[in-house]
Order: C-alpha cells, then structure tokens, then sequence
C-alpha cells in the first residue's frame, strides 16, 4: 500500500505539510557505498526554490536538505551511504503568521479543500496543508540521491509549453535550459514567454504548461511486463505531481494519429556493431521494457489554481460563497515542476534498475 | 512489488501467454457476499472477444471464463463470494499451429521481442507470448467481479479517435457505443471510421485511436495522497494496457493551454441542498481525491505494430533482417481496447473504495 | 497488502479451496532460464501428498502439478522459465460427495468455522474450504520452483517430535528422514513414534509435532534489517501454516535461560582461509542477516482439531451444540507439514536471494 | 516491499542510527481525528527509556518524541491527525563521544557487525548503527499513537522469565507490572529476579528473557487468512525486534505436546446470550482470524550480546582477535523489550483492523 510512499526497491517515503515545521523523505533501499556532499543534493533543490524569478512564488525558502540518517560521515566532509534509511529534512522557515480564518471554511476552487474535507474530516488548511507543492521538495532531494546512485545516467528536463506557445523543436538546445527561467529548451521563445507570462501575472491569472523529460544512458532491458511497465511507473509518478492532468511517453497522443508504418522503429546494426534505432518514436520502451534509446516523457499542468478573479464556491458549512485568492503564488506552477518531474522519472528509473537486477542478476 | 499484480486491497494478479494452453486472473481481496451468474462476467468477455467484426482480428476464440475458487455454489446456478481469491481461469482455443521458425528469432518493430529477449534471455515467442494483448482478457474478467461490487457505480467507454478523425462530442450518445463495431459514441462518425479502417486494412496497414472511459456514481472522498492519488492509479492502470502511450485525465493535456479562470470549476449549493460543481474539467478529480463528479480518463493507443510492410529490423543472432508480420491483426487494435479500459477504471476504482473504507471508516 | 500472497520478488499468490475443482499458485518474478521437467516439481507434491501412510489422513489425491505458463516448453519434454509469471495447476480429484448439512452450520472447534463467518459472514464448509491443508499443496509446487532456482543450497526438514516424544539429537542421520512415514531423523524413535500415533489413531484423537527445517549453502549476507529481517520472513512463512502456534531461529526459547557466554558464536579464520563460526547458536542469522552458517528454524504444529470425541460448541443460529468430527483426518497433521516447512523456507530465502541482490548487486 | 517498513494500511517506516543526530518514524495511514496530547505518546517512551533502573542501559536519553507533520494543531495545546503521514522525530542526545577505532574493524560476537559488512560492504559501527535496539524507540513512538487509534482495545505487557527463572502463572496481577523495574507480574519472583541479575551485571555478564503481550478488546473477526494471518503479522511483528529468536502464539510450543481433545477450545452461549469460549488455548486466534478472546502472544529475547569476558572473532581485515565488549549495556535486553513488544502488537492489530474494514466493510 502506498498513500504516501513509491517504489519498491528504491523506495521513498514523503512527510510534511506547507506550514508545519519541517518535511522530509526517507528513502529506503538507497544502494550503500554511494560518497556525496551535501551539495550535490542541494544544488538540485535550489534549482526548485521558490523566488528565483518573478514568474514563481515569492515565498522565500531556503530549502536546505539535511540528511539525518543512513550515511556515514567522513573525514573529509562528505558522506557514504550504508543501505540503511536514509532521512532526508527540510525545514519550513516562511510560514508567514497570517491570519487563516478566511480559507480554513471556504473551498478555493481547484484546490483539494472540499475533496480532502470530505476524506479525512479534517484539514490542515494552513498553505494547503499537504496538498501545497512543498511536498514536491522532498520529492527532489530524494532524486538527487537516486541520480547518484545512477552517475551514468543523464536525466534532464525542459519545459516546452506555456498556455498556448509552445517551442520550436528544431530550436531545441539543452544548454539553452539552464539560461533562462523557464528551463525553456529554445531561446526563441523565451522573450515570447516572459511577455506572456508578465501579463497573467499581472492580471492576477494562471497558465498552465508542458514538460518534457528525459534520461539517457538507461540500460535496456528495466521495466517489467504486465504491471510493473516502465512506462506505466513513469506515468504513475508524474501523475502524482501535483497539477499533472496528463501525461504521454514517447509519440504519445499523436500515435493515435498515425499509422504502423509511421509509428515503426526500425533497427539495424550500428557501426558499433550494436543494435541501433533509426528512430524513437517509442519513447524507449517496448512492451514495458527499455530498447536502451532515451526515454523521453511529457507531462501536462493545469493553470494554478490560486487566481484574483473571484470565483462561485460553497464553504464547510454549505454557503455559498465566493472566493478570490491572494498570496504568493506561481503565475504556471508548471516552471518549478521541471525539477521535480526529472527527480521523479530518476526515482522510477533507479528502483527498475534495482528490480531488474534482483530478478535478473544481470550485474551493472 | 507488482511485475503481474495491480491493486492493493482488490489485488488482482494475471497469467498467461498467447499460446500457452490457457491464461486466468487470481483477485485477491475480492469482498464477501456478491451473488452473480457465470454470464454476468462472460457477457463483458464477450465485448472484448476477437473476431467480432471486419475490424477487429480474425483470432476465434470464445473466451469462456470459468470461476474456480473463492465462490460457494448455490442451488440455483449463482455463486457467491466468499472473501477468498477468485480464480478466473480461461483456456486458449485458437492457438494456430504453425511454424514459428521466422518470429522465434526476428524482432518485429514495435513490438516487444527485443526487449523481452534482452531483458530474460529467454522468449515466448509464440503469438507474443506474454506481451500479446490476449492478456487482457484476464483484465476484463476482473473487471466485471469489480463492477459486480459495485452495483451503484457505472462505468462506460467510448472510442472517440481513429487516426486524424476525431467524433464530434455534441454527436455524444451513450446509447450509440453499442450499436457499432467501434464503440463510438457519434452516429455520424461510424461511417467515416467504417471508410477509413477499410482501407487500413486492405493495406495491410493500422492506426492509432483515442479512447475515453467514464465512471458515475462513483462517491467523493476516495483517492489518496499524495502517491496513491485516484489520478495516478488511473494512470497507471491505463498505461499498463498494451500499446497505449499516453493518458489524461479531465482536461488532460488542453489544461496546458488555458488559463486558471478557464478551467477553475465552480461550486454551488444545488436544488437538492447539496454542493454541486458547475463544470468538470477536473474529470472528477481533485488533489488526486473524488469529487463526486464523473471520472473521465482518456487514454491513446498506439497503432498496431504487425503490418505487413516490411520494415528494417534485427535478429537474435545480429543480423540485419527485414520483417513483415503476416497474420491475423487488429487494424485498429484501440477497438478492443475499450472494454479493456472499462475494466482497470473499474478495478481502480473499487480498490480506492476499500483503502478509503479501511483508512477512513466510511460505510458504502 | 498480501491476504493470499508472500514474497516481494519471488511472489507466491495461492488460491483455491478443498472441494473446489482445483487449486493453485501464481509465482511471479521466477528467474527466467531454469530448466525442470514437471517431474523435478512433481517429487516434493508426492511428499506432502495424502494417503502415504496409516499415520495421514486416508483422502486420495494424486495431487499432479501442472505448469500453465511462464516456461517455454523444449522439445525433449522440458521447460525453461521465461521470467513471465508461472502458473501451477493441482485439480482436485477426491472431493468425496457427501451431506455437508451437519457442518455447513456447527463450528467445529479448533477449526476456523466460526471465525471465517464472524469476517466474511459465507464460509465454504465443504472440506473446510480455503482454510483446509489442502491449499499448502500449491505452497510445496512454489517451493520446488524456489529449490530449482538455487541449485547450490540445500533444504531439508525433519520432524523432532510427536506429542512428549522428542528425538535424540545425538542420533540425527539426514538419510533416516527418508526411510520412515514420519520423516524422522532418529531411527530409533520411529518405533516409538509407531506406536504412540497408532494408539492415537485409534482413539480417534489427535497429537502435535515439532518439525525443524535447515536451509545448507545460503549465502552470507542475504536479509535485510529492520523490516525485512530474514528470521522475521521465515517466522511469518511458517507461522503461516495451518495450525502452526510457535516458531523458533537457532536456540530460540532456550536462548531465553542462558547467559551471553553461553550463547555466543564465536570465529575464527578457518584452515581454508576464510571466516568461520565455531558454534551456530543463532541459527545462520546476525542482526536479520545471514552469516553463511545452515539456517535452522523450528515450528511448532497444533494437534488437528478435528478428532472423534464430542466437544461444546455453537452452531451459526446461536444454539449450542455438541460436534463431534467425522471423515478423514490426519492423527498427527505435524508429518505431512514438513514439506510444506521445507517448501516455505525455499521460498522466503530466494526472495531475500533477489532482494539483496537488487539492493547490493551482488552477482550470485 | 519493507525493508524498513511494516503494515499495510497503518505503515510505519523507521529510519535513525544509534549514534546519528536524531531517529524517528513516519506513520503513514494513521485515521484522521484522533486528538492527543504529547503527553500520550511520552508516556510509552517513558517506559522504555534507559537508564531508569540499574537493571538496563546507564546511557541517558530523554527520548522526548516531537510530532511533525500529520497533526493539526489545536488552541489546547493538543492535537488532531488528519490523515496525512505523521512524522515522529526523536533527537539523540547522548552519542558520548568516543574513540570506535576499536569495534570499527572487529565484528562483536552475536552482534550484527558482521553480517553488515559483508551485506553492505561498509557499516555504521558507533553504537550498533542501525541494528542498535535504539531503533525500538521510534516503534515505542508509532505503537502509541496506533494505541489512541484503538480506545477500546488494551494492550499490555510482561516479561515472565529471566534466564532459568520463570514466574508462577497463578501469581498474575498485572497491577504488579508498573510496581517493578522489570514489568514482572509476579510480585514473589521479582526478589529473584533481583538478585539473579545483579549476579549478572556484576559480573559483566548478560542473560536472556520471555515476555508475554496480551491484547483485550480485539474484535472478532480481524485477520485474513491464507498469507495476512493475524498470528503470521504478529509473529513477523516481533520476530523483528533486536534480539528475539522465538515467537508463540496461545499454548505456542505446548500445543505440540498435547492432543485435540486438550487443546480444543470449546464453546457455549455466555449469560449475555453471547457466543463464549470456554478456554483460550488458541490465544485468540483461529485460522488467521481473531475469535473476540484475548490475543496473547510470548516471545523469547536472547542474551545481550555485548560481555565483558573476551570471546573469539575476527575483524575485517581477517585477523583473529579476541573482543570483549565494554560500554554501557543491558545485562537483560529482554526487560526494555516489553514495551516494545506491545507497540508492536497495537501497530499490528490496528493495521488489521482497518484491513478488515476496508475488504469487508463492517463498521467500528
């Protein structure tokens, strides 16, 4: 059973909400003998912080992680994983102190107030409780350890759609990626999105976005046929960020479009003498199972949901009412889900590496 | 760990190759006390079952589904649950002799012979073995035990794309699914799809399809966060069919598109005195909890990869072969594939219902 | 979540009642490429098998296993596993006809009438249903399945005692165990077990046992602390068997009266230059580890409840009754469970096999 | 998968090393609306804290258990769990600073140090690392809040037998058992018990202990038979306490020396027209499944590895060596084991619980 739990092997365990003291993972199966700084989880974190620019919250946070347990310290600084749990920490220090009477009993709309009500009874309504994307911090400190343990394996993301505008892929230029703050893979449409991004912003409103990710290097023959694909585990993990509404590996929707003749990978032998697509439109996985081409995965956010406009809602008590949220809030929440998608697609791929080696034995 | 289970609380774990003497489902945690008839099962068996139309594979196979355990006979020719594992057991008819001298080395493009040879070492390589889509017919047996636990709950699908044609969704009618050979919902679109599949098929070709599944009924409240969302599931449950390459839910990838006003869903009190949104573009779900509202998932299925123009490929042994896969082959194999979506939707959602009993208590 | 399942990576799902038309067990995550003849499984069903001696219960089973799927069938009559889920097939034959109006209704004590109708409020009377004995035939074909998978470690079970007689350690000879009908390693106790069970038999009364199953060969370093100790495993498999009321690793409740002196296991380099144990007091397990010592655990076997004197009861209506139970009983129902001991060590110790193996990549 | 995890629907995962910066728990499924203080949970804590008699460890640890996440926080200075995973952090306090050159390298007899290195290939050696029994803390921490789960249901402990010396059943009182520093019930052994292990202290010896968890107010009908057996969940349960190498349930090891007709638990309709055991050599449990009696269960501890006399072993270099262990430790783990044994039992008993509600649906 896993409510707040994914993976098998690799397994990871997130705690925490929004306004509490502190969040965190503990990710169990870490393979031991892993050596690395406390920066080398950071950087990814930073990469996911709130207040970069002024396309994202202005939360401040200074999300740093700390790891309390599963390593053993060395004398050099750094650390060396031991397979034991490791737990992973992050303390919240920006809930503002503000008074919550107002969204404790009204239903924003497009948030999971009513549906976690009606759940649980209860709801810690305070930054959305557990359903805030703070959550999605644990989430990145925990694939920044599961990218160490892969360090041959190249895992990347880019976002390639904002409402509407979506980039040119021939433009596509992964350095690109790091320049800007959309992660947008073309440099084109970076003026593009920061005029049409100023002004949802500005008119209080919210957009949503695709992203893409990527991870080269994976050895084929990970996933598993019938329930444990890796397509279907990449799709369940980033269905499980928060505001995904879809998701797609390879062609994806567009496969529905077009014929066998066009959707067929064909094979020959490389120079190399190794097998060798001429073409991926599978994404990298057939039948549930790495081909060894990267696996490449899109996902689709919806505007957030925290908007000015004032919207027709009910509250707990059964009013209507209406609601108009203020605060600090994402314009396209999709721009800080690029780091959070690449450290998910690292966990689901670590934990087949893990699973594939358990049955197989075949030794990497 | 699941390579050949899905769910937890209702787990059910399937078996079986194309060609082997038989294939079946165990589901475990089925609850107590159901009463139903063998035809209650075989009559979604038979949606699913080949050689229906000209559409469809030619295969014959009558996919009669016997109940072996986990039922107590009664006088009158019912069975009733007992709480124990249901074994779904349905024997192979139709598996063709023939040489398999050409596929037992060959990879066909698109399909899983490569990976699965990587991956084990070893393959079934007749009728494509375990990664042939007769595995479904496991699926839509435990799907229609699903739904019999669920008599409150209705749960339909509906094939909306084949290739570029798109049904018109002001055409839509429940009642029009069963009155074609595509499941479509769109009277006017039937002879469009009848012309277009015609000639797929004379030409040895396929195409992709689009296929949408829709359950009502279903109370708000069940899901989990934050990896045991509703969403997730039902993402992993419909990736997990064969050829489907993505999935959405609600809005699904069109959210990238719009803004928060567009697709905030706004609540009111009904005339029934209890809340009521005014628009679902959620499909039903919020912060990966039920609303209350229709779940509506979309799934894309890839085109068939037997075509019989020959394609580039490789064999075992690391030649350079061309192959064409001769034989009898769904066209459109996203036809068959709704019955098929029906049932994981059904089999989520009653997993859901009893993790959220357990946890939360809630009688239904 | 696992009601009718064990194992993560080598997964055991059984199903199936005693007077159902069959039984079975779905193995999933069986290594691929193991060779086996339905011979090499069918030796251990014949062990367990009912009818062998005067001191079992007299039902006739032939109890043939057949192999449904997950093996690719070889043209000299064997099968090599494909690494897709293994189906193992065992028809019942002997469901005896007969009025089950007396037993349908009155709880039988010792028996889990009244609890399976206390949870699931419909029980399968006939033959005791899915909490017959009968079920742990589908554990001894998984079982042989896991032996054949570790082709280098040994797994033998032996019984120690019958009621207060209990064997000489002294005289334990592994070759006697297959020369008596109560597989007892002292030769010179088998006439006393003879003649204390038929005097048993008789009175249509009933005795406990204690079997004590060794697993020979296992590598160091399998097991995984906290939750997935490997004595923690073993003592949920045995505990799992019917009418099994205590479960010991190494000294187990002896190591309750001696000192730390007492108990230690102390090493040294052995003449082959590696480590070496002097002593095995805890049973090849350190800290839920592996040490590379034999793995020794003990389980203790209620005497059957079903015996000819009448007892108080109950029946479903609220009247108390007398019951007194008739038909075909095992006097010492302890014999026929050391292959199903045996079976279940197999089992858990390929599971931690796998595991360690994901986890550590450790190539065995 | 659990490594580091146990339960299903109420799942504890612990992470945290002995001599790390803090340990704790994460609670995922605890139900929503339990309201608590603090105070509840340290109230467990409290009982097995050391250094509370010169009986157990001298090492100081306030042990105070900080809950962070999980809980809405109450004017009261109380709080309310809402469903959300529930983080139970406890800071170390007293790692005394030390030179571990010595036991870094030498494998401790009966400790896990060298079952470790070989698993993990390197080792967290200060203090034990993970396979200290400091770890039993954070299952003391998840075992209250699964007691406040549970109002209805008691569960208790005591520890009947330090080495050779056993209490006199007939002496029980449990009022006894918080009247002496080793949860005795048997006011006329605890002299003995006094003075036999301040032999053993004195002497820089250890010795081993039996202690027996009861449960009163366990409804009928929780378990599942065939692999979720209650007893199997419990013996699995304790069996993963440091230390333990034997686990019973009801006459346990007795019942094999006895016949039916001893062991039959019969049954009649009580004065309150209420079905009624007459007996409870079953410990409450029949196939798997509670009968409403209490749940008892006995498990033998061995002794504390860790004595001052030099024992043989070897180091990791594959030297030999001679150890003796000195430090701060219990000369009878088994008395500090008695709270934890019943944390365990209420966590497994609760996971039931909701098991059983969630696939059969009846209400408590």
């Amino acid at each position: 059973m896993s409510h707040n739990s994914f993976g098998h092997l690799f397994r990871v365990t997130t705690w925490g909400e929004s306004h509490g003291p502190a969040l965190g993972a503990v990710v169990d199966g870490c393979p031991p003998g892993i050596r690395f700084r406390q920066e080398d989880l950071q950087v990814f974190m930073d990469k996911r912080k709130p207040g970069q620019s002024r396309f994202v919250t202005q939360r401040r946070e200074d999300d740093i992680v700390k790891v309390l347990s599963g390593v053993m310290p060395q004398e050099d600084g750094s650390m060396i994983t031991t397979g034991t749990p490791v737990s992973l920490f992050i303390e919240n220090t920006d809930q503002r102190s503000k008074d919550y009477g107002d969204i404790a009993k009204r239903y924003r709309p497009g948030h999971a107030d009513y549906t976690y009500d009606l759940k649980y009874g209860i709801r810690d309504y305070r930054g959305g409780g557990r359903s805030s994307a703070r959550e999605t911090a644990a989430r990145v400190a925990a694939g920044a350890l599961a990218r160490l343990a892969m360090p041959g394996i190249t895992i990347r993301g880019a976002l390639t759609q904002i409402g509407v505008h979506k980039i040119n892929r021939d433009n596509w230029d992964w350095a690109q990626v790091e320049e800007n703050p959309f992660f947008c893979p073309d440099a084109a449409m970076v003026p593009v999105f920061e005029d049409y991004l100023d002004g949802i912003r500005k008119g209080g409103s919210s957009v949503g976005a695709v992203i893409e990710v990527v991870a080269e290097g994976v050895p084929a023959g990970i996933g598993a046929p019938v329930y444990g694909k890796l397509d279907q585990d990449i799709a369940s993990a980033l269905m499980s960020i928060n505001a995904v509404k879809g998701v797609e590996v390879g062609n994806g929707f567009q496969a529905a479009e077009i014929t066998g003749e066009e959707n067929a990978d064909e094979m020959r032998i490389g120079p190399d003498g190794k097998p060798m697509f001429l073409s991926n439109h599978a994404g990298g996985i057939l039948g549930g199972i790495s081909t060894g081409e990267p696996i490449v995965a899109r996902f689709a956010i919806k505007p957030t949901s925290s908007i000015l406009t004032e919207k027709r809602s009910i509250d707990a008590d059964g009013n209507e009412v209406d609601v108009r949220t203020k605060g600090r809030h994402d314009p396209c929440v999709g721009i800080r889900a690029v780091p959070v998608g690449e450290a998910m697609l690292a966990c689901v791929i670590l934990d087949h590496i893990l699973r594939d080696r358990g049955q197989n034995g075949r030794t990497r």
